[in-house]
């Protein structure tokens, strides 16, 4: 069965700027004050940082400095 | 120009329980301890927790309360 795979850009906020940080991420787990982005490659970032928002029809992800 | 719909399930984590709490999320937005949910259909949530993870793939976001 095929099925479609939804992805998402993940965002850190700096200076009012949205600045791409991982693309094509696939799992989010925040552990303390730190944010940990997995993408579909397998590539991850973890990032000293808050989820500010996420949405799902836009494929974003924003993250703010904590 | 038709586009596929991301959306996701929101689950609040209750005793290692989770506990679906909002179906076909589209927006989540974080402000201090409260997370606030907003569906397709335009219902929303507002909850005391934080976001635990997010699973692009599995359509599941999992927030436990604060």
């Amino acid at each position: 069965m095929e099925k479609y795979m939804c992805e998402a850009h993940a965002f850190l906020l700096n200076n009012d700027k949205e600045e791409m940080i991982l693309e094509n991420v696939d799992q989010v787990d925040v552990e303390g004050d730190e944010v940990k982005l997995v993408n579909i490659f397998g590539e991850q970032k973890i990032i000293k940082a808050r989820i500010k928002s996420f949405s799902v029809a836009k494929n974003r992800i924003v993250l703010e400095p904590v």
